[in-house]
């Protein structure tokens, strides 16, 4: 008779563990215990089964009991775990709905009992239609509120990315959706720029949002959520979805006596073992390591977790795989931006003790003169002192996630600037501009290395601007069609084919940031200008791509 | 006064070295010289604006000369060079249409004289309505004849991508389009099983394939094309469109005494600097490095072209900038298809003296329960003794310009099969299966090296089911429905779910070959096979992702 397996948790890293562990060893004894009626289901699905877009519930099962069964692994849903004994190794536990007690022995044990949602202990915390967005029961319950017509008004506690997934669904179903977010930004995985590029299309969208405001209570009338109080105002609520993140769910693993991470998560080796031999945990209640920094990180995601569950499906057979670690790339779509992320932002990256410097470049998802382009606004940050690449950032309605996972792959390859502009990467008209947007931006960050033109960011280019009048001036070097449609109020217009003979009208003792509609001509207006004896030229990263209305405004 | 840089080739290459060198150095004195009226075009866009998807012959021309000009590089339009005197480092020439000698003087040089193509000397190579597609004179004079409603019969000789490419534009165009290919596949830089798959689709649209058949002859009457004459049958043709490839443009090169190297393009080193001190040489006209093999090779490419321009910018002004060289990545569309490449198929990593195995997989553009999916056929190569990433192929109307752009990283990582296994790509429902196809192929190699499962290629299964019927079985073990859509003649049926209790209707002295829609089942059918005691059984690669008919019946 083979070894017993025992599996805590049915959605995303367990049932992978059990299923490559079944194959690895068909005499394995494989049992997944899930303290729901539902298993194997799409977690990160649920946005888009709420906004219609999925049609039918059954297509987030991936695989039901009976699949599994077929498989030779046994299910036992609503059956609740409620400890682990490490030395015994017995789990016990109560069946949901019968309160029955079980018990059942373990050879190799997998913890993947996932995360939680944050609930604030905030007044009115416990009121009536106030959601959560976490199980595929969470979804349920939203999904029924939400197709009434007496709800209205909508508020979503929480920038992030579920929160601005379930904006758009919320919208599609003619809601009046209102984002409350603590931070001065949405968005806080991003540079402020982009975050500040998102911000102004949501609201182009419909979408109300609020930044630097906690939520401080929420008020009812008969048990049922009418008004969300946050520092600022009182926002009128006919359910408000609570989206602030999510927690690691360690209360077993913690009583077990298990390690916990620096993270708040389960510690864990490579081989996704925790500190008891033979019982692993993987997916979101387990940590891992970030592969740039090489520190600790709780980065919960489907994809992470299904990886980790291969790993601990090979080693509970006795096989010896590792996860490496993660490096934070992450994507979503709302309305019809696709925005993603991988390795540091420019904070993170100076917390780390890099000294990042970025290129921000218009990312095309095929060559100009194709017709039907869709553009991103990409940002490459890389490091100062060795020139490595340390992260991107994309969003926009063209090619983001393409080209963030071009960067994740540089950042897995520990690329250079110099290496990534001579990248070997498909091109022909329908599908990439005839330089990849990564490589231009490889190619701006290597002429910033090398010192030839200074970047200024759109952040300090306002600050100065409000602040420093007789001693900064912006030079708009574009053509006169671009100008009439949007400029910089204060700055000086002279396009570049110009500037040779007109430079004279600029005022040598002030600071100049120079700008065009993403930065070439900008860039070469700098070179031009420092070759005139110019001393104090820098060039706006970006241009005009991150130019928005301050959120100040607009908020 | 600064350096003089002439620039001989006014296309891809030599104006991105131009521009790239003006901005390096504003004081340098740079022309261009082209022997065309035209300059700057894009020649990859050509066969869209045959097809009438780009409209404005305009759009394909990035900069005209007056652009040029506002930045100080001067182009010199129908000037054609006849001789490169090293020595005295002077062009000498003549102007198209006066015929007028001229001469200039350089202190730098850049050679960017692209490729010509190939005009094989067959009878009738000389008649009317026999067209290239080169240069934007060439697409403007094919453009003018397909126009006509008389030209209803188009043959295209050569069965690469562009020909490929321009079997869309024609067939759109209402022609009866027939492709002539000498080699016994079209599409000879990727293997066998990918090529059928092209093949089978392109003749759904409509298009006429004939492969292993060299054309003989053109014959024509009153001094205009009428038939062409292959090895096996003699085809109407009012159009023939000749698409053999292309052959380094190295006359002059040659003539001035530069090395020529192995490929047969001009020799140069990392710095892109021919054999003569200060001379350059970038483009389809000069050599470069294959990074996995690290031979030379002659692989000519815009992107490439356009990465070299630059490099050559930057030294021509005494810079030290380097081009490492390049993997073989391509893509092209026919159709609705994405045709992709990068690195070494299996029969060039077999030549290359590694040792291959392949993984083909499904590849999905998003969740399977996100509607609105796009597919990919996706074949990941690894060499079996290091584990090592040596190439992949993409087709379909899926992401397989996005799979093999991550893929060409991978190879310039260096990555194993393993490491590959566990990137952090960007997953969301929209986006990506939750595990990337990459990511999935990267598994089922890494299962192929532990040696769990053996594969099997499709030809290989043709071919025994042909000639071993007796010692050789095909195991199909998919579910009812789907074997009702599309079976392999001769099979056995028995689905997964039964092969436990039905595994004893198979004959035990045959090699059981088994498959399924794409290999994940099958391979946990040849596990539970070999798990009872089965001995010979094999996986097919890639299911029935691959099987296609054989050219022989629909060719």
């Amino acid at each position: 008779m083979g070894k017993r397996l025992l599996v805590i948790g049915g959605v995303a890293a367990g049932p992978k563990a059990a299923a490559k562990a079944k194959r690895c060893d068909p005499e394995m004894e494989v049992v997944i215990y899930q303290g729901e009626e539902e298993i194997s289901y799409a977690g990160c699905g649920l946005p888009y089964f709420i906004s219609g877009v999925i049609k039918k519930r059954d297509d987030l099962v991936s695989r039901t009991p009976g699949k599994f069964a077929q498989d030779g692994i046994k299910v036992q849903k609503n059956h609740l775990i409620e400890k682990i004994d490490v030395q015994s190794r017995i789990l016990s536990g109560r069946k949901i709905g019968s309160g029955e007690a079980f018990s059942d022995h373990f050879d190799r044990l997998v913890i993947a009992t996932g995360a939680f949602p944050i609930r604030p202990r905030i007044e009115g915390i416990d009121l009536g239609n106030v959601f959560y967005l976490r199980s595929i029961f969470d979804a349920d319950a939203l999904f029924e509120k939400i197709k009434s017509d007496k709800i209205r008004n909508v508020v979503i506690a929480g920038g992030g990315y579920i929160g601005l997934e379930m904006a758009e669904s919320l919208v599609q179903w003619g809601k009046n959706v209102k984002v409350v977010e603590l931070a001065p930004q949405i968005l806080t995985l991003f540079d402020g720029d982009f975050a500040g590029i998102l911000r102004q299309y949501l609201e182009k969208k419909g979408v109300e949002i609020f930044t630097s405001e906690g939520i401080k209570a929420l008020r009812g009338e008969k048990g049922v959520v009418t008004h969300v109080q946050t520092a600022a105002r009182e926002l009128e609520a006919d359910v408000v979805l609570m989206s602030l993140g999510i927690r690691p769910q360690v209360e077993l693993a913690k009583q077990a006596g298990l390690r916990m991470g620096e993270t708040g998560a389960i510690w864990v080796n490579e081989k996704m073992e925790t500190s008891a031999e033979g019982i692993y945990a993987a997916g979101d209640c387990a940590e891992t390591t970030h592969l740039i920094t090489g520190k600790k990180i709780w980065i919960p995601l489907g994809s992470t977790a299904n990886k980790q569950g291969r790993v601990v499906g090979v080693n509970v057979c006795g096989g010896n795989d590792t996860f490496p670690g993660v490096m934070g790339t992450t994507v979503f779509k709302t309305f019809d931006f696709n925005v993603a992320k991988t390795g540091l932002n420019m904070r993170e990256a100076e917390k780390e003790g890099f000294h990042p410097i970025q290129a921000i470049v218009r990312g095309y998802d095929r060559a100009h003169y194709y017709p039907g382009g869709k553009e991103s606004t990409l940002k490459v940050i890389a490091d100062q002192r060795t020139g490595r690449i340390l992260g991107g950032q994309a969003i926009g309605e063209g090619p983001s996630d393409k080209l963030i996972d071009i960067l994740a792959m540089a950042l897995h390859g520990k690329m250079t600037c110099k290496e990534l502009a001579n990248v070997d990467l498909a091109y022909a008209p329908p599908f990439s501009p005839v330089l990849s947007p990564v490589i231009t931006a490889a190619n701006v960050l290597m002429n910033k290395l090398e010192g030839k033109v200074r970047g200024i960011q759109v952040e300090e280019v306002k600050e100065k601007l409000s602040t420093s009048k007789e001693t900064f001036q912006v030079l708009d070097v574009r053509e006169e069609d671009e100008v009439k449609r949007k400029r910089i109020p204060g700055s000086t217009w002279i396009p570049l084919w110009k500037l040779e003979k007109h430079a004279g009208e600029l005022d040598r003792k002030k600071e100049i940031a120079v700008h065009c509609a993403s930065g070439l001509r900008s860039y070469n207006a700098c070179l031009k200008l420092q070759h005139k004896g110019f001393e104090n030229v820098k060039n706006i990263d970006g241009g005009l791509l991150c130019w928005c209305d301050s959120p100040e405004k607009t908020g």
